[in-house]
């Protein structure tokens, strides 16, 4: 446990404390050799014994057998992954939160978990994910409340890193499932550029819009393993760049947003402005509203296909949730999916040209805070078109609800720009806490 | 059998004619009352019994217990279908050509083997295909001559349409797998447009290039199977559409093409121009050739990622060749892999203006007929680029070499011009018989 944790809370009705660790901080100790890679781990488990009968964050944890006789080399070395369970792993079990795939054994590794592997991670367990990662939420609770939702669908992987249980955790987002739950959690989320993390091996919901993301404490952190993972250069120096522009995103979905969680936005807005940042209005197009819509038609025509097999054999193990929408999803004709696409990429389109004048945009990560209740992980309005664009999207966190429950910041940046879109998070990270210092 | 089969061939040292099965015959004989389902499935076990144990062009066959229970309705129904062995069947053993996988068992099946059932189709058996579907070869014979290999990588599939073991394959193309096969057993093949057929369930090499298509007789074949895939209007007409124009890719490989193929091909070329099709040239830019040679970086960039958990965990178990390349990726960097998809796009969009004024382009399927020997399936050099810009490319079968060995010719079409570019693969196939009558 580093000794920097410093949220608390009372209302989850435990001692536990909610502190993630940093995993900057762990990689800089094992490296300093104060802190030893299965001492690392040892951290993950004594968090795990302490939050896992509270959260239920993981489906099925990894023997201290494959803990111990998993740690390698590689710079994320002692670095413990709690893996979304929609990555197929050789040696755990992979259930998609489907009965259908009870105590299914996958062959082999998804190649985002050898990657992991290769880089020094140690898998801890799988995690907590929706069915299929569409929606029929799993039992994880919300470390700040246990009566609130965790969001999803990467519920297990938001709520681990939350607790400190893992310092890394591996999501996947279609609509809006790595944002939301970093949000409701207060940790930092990123979905990359799509395909920048390799999705093979990975349960599809739909192929144009699944993306492979993480999960950690702070943005450095996901901007530290996204370098190691990939190869390519992502880490944030200190150094202060020149000030960014930001394209102030309130879409035409503004007024649904939780009043209160509007408030602390404008509000942090006046503060980034008195920083330095430079801030534009990014008008809400026609296209742009056109595209939102695209999203379900894309989404939902790819997942009655890529499930087309548990929807003929299985249809009665499925949600009805689930079985619904496939049954609707037999309307859409390719037509329709074809014209959904084109909307989509005229609406991208055009969101480039913004980009010529803008370093990236900030907005809500979701319509409020974590809603009471485990029937459902929350709604991805806020989400699903910058998913949809391929865009690298992260969650800041830092601002809490009057409820003491997190608020996410989302920060957007241009395709393939991950490590400018990182690096503008966790400037924008540094300003929530200069914010929160003012203010308080 | 039906008894418009044609071909013949002494060379293959055997009695069983060459005649594949004509889809659209079966589908009418069947919609007539003249042909049962089941009678149309005893066809295609004649045809396995005489030509399996000469061509191998199966890694494993249905019980006859499957292939009783599987009859459904459906536009497919009685269709007995060949499966590539790199698409997971939940029946049927799934083993990519890799001791890795001997005995491979998967949990579900593939989306296009469940959309395929629910069409009618029988799974008759798995194919061979090389290891991943990259280059190491299986044991698969040319029909033609079995001492020629029959193209790969997916050699099964081609040769069992060739001998009519299966009216209706499943293939996959990442640089040229489906349409040199295709050419090397003289049957009509089809790659669609990326992402047309979903590759959900289908073991990844590269993402960003594999594609799932389809082998059969004719063009017309391959037509009524895309729609009763995909719920897409492809079938083919055979009222006159206006007589398309042609441009004429004569890639930067041309001298490396067989020169008896290349005089045929413009033999043809005089014809097409008589019965009425407009031809022009279609120019080599510099723009294309930097993409022919970034298709292998994005390939291979992708299958050390998509191939991780193999290439860490079994490097022993992987053939010399594919090691080989997997360490020669591990030196491809991300910046270059982000260059070559630029490179692959700036060409694609010049294509794309190209297109405005040509319907379709014509090739040459491959360098020369199938080459002597199996221990290479042939080379990708006339495929690999417009797999790279995911359009719909068509195996026209009908020339023949001196040796009496199988020459394809290519149609290209636009991206998700699917339907056109069949129509058009349609009439050039009726024009090359045209052609054939008029010299001899």
């Amino acid at each position: 446990m580093t000794s920097t944790d410093k949220s608390t809370s009372n209302k989850t009705g435990q001692n536990a404390r909610i502190a993630p660790q940093s995993l900057c901080d762990i990689v800089q100790k094992i490296d300093q050799g104060h802190l030893s890679p299965s001492s690392a781990l040892d951290l993950c488990r004594e968090r795990i014994e302490q939050w896992e009968p509270k959260i239920e964050a993981f489906t099925c944890l990894a023997s201290d057998n494959i803990l111990n006789t998993s740690i390698s080399d590689g710079p994320l070395r002692g670095i413990g992954l709690a893996i979304k369970d929609v990555f197929d792993t050789a040696d755990l079990p992979t259930q998609y939160h489907s009965p259908i795939y009870k105590d299914h054994q996958p062959a082999s590794d998804a190649a985002i978990i050898a990657l992991s592997k290769k880089a020094g991670c140690v898998p801890l367990g799988k995690t907590v994910t929706t069915e299929f990662a569409f929606f029929h939420p799993g039992p994880t609770r919300n470390p700040y409340n246990l009566a609130h939702t965790p969001g999803g669908s990467s519920s297990g992987s938001a709520a681990a890193v939350a607790t400190g249980m893992a310092p890394l955790a591996l999501g996947t987002q279609t609509g809006g499932s790595i944002i939301r739950p970093a949000a409701f959690c207060g940790v930092a989320g990123f979905k990359p550029s799509s395909g920048l993390l390799p999705t093979v091996g990975m349960k599809t919901f739909s192929w144009s819009l699944d993306t492979a993301g993480l999960f950690a404490k702070e943005v450095q952190d996901l901007a530290f393993a996204t370098s190691a993972l990939t190869n390519r250069h992502m880490t944030i120096k200190d150094s202060q760049p020149n000030m960014p522009t930001l394209g102030i995103a309130r879409t035409h979905c503004w007024a649904e947003a939780d009043e209160d969680y509007r408030t602390r936005f404008e509000d942090l807005l006046s503060s980034l402005s008195k920083f330095g940042f430079k801030l534009v209005d990014l008008p809400v197009t026609d296209e742009y509203i056109a595209a939102f819509h695209a999203h379900q038609s894309i989404q939902d025509f790819e997942a009655k296909q890529a499930l087309a097999w548990e929807y003929q054999t299985h249809p009665e193990q499925l949600s009805d949730l689930l079985r619904q929408t496939l049954d609707f999803a037999h309307t859409i004709q390719p037509s329709d999916y074809d014209e959904a696409r084109m909307i989509a990429e005229l609406a991208s389109q055009q969101l480039d040209e913004s980009f010529e004048e803008i370093d990236a945009l900030i907005s809500l990560s979701a319509p409020g805070p974590a809603p009471k209740g485990l029937a459902s992980t929350g709604s991805s309005i806020f989400n699903r078109t910058w998913t949809l664009f391929g865009l690298p999207c992260v969650n800041v966190p830092g601002l809490m609800s009057q409820d003491n429950l997190p608020l996410g910041i989302q920060i957007i940046g241009p395709y393939m720009q991950d490590h400018n879109s990182l690096t503008i998070a966790h400037l924008v990270e540094r300003a929530i806490q200069r914010h929160l210092n003012r203010a308080g």
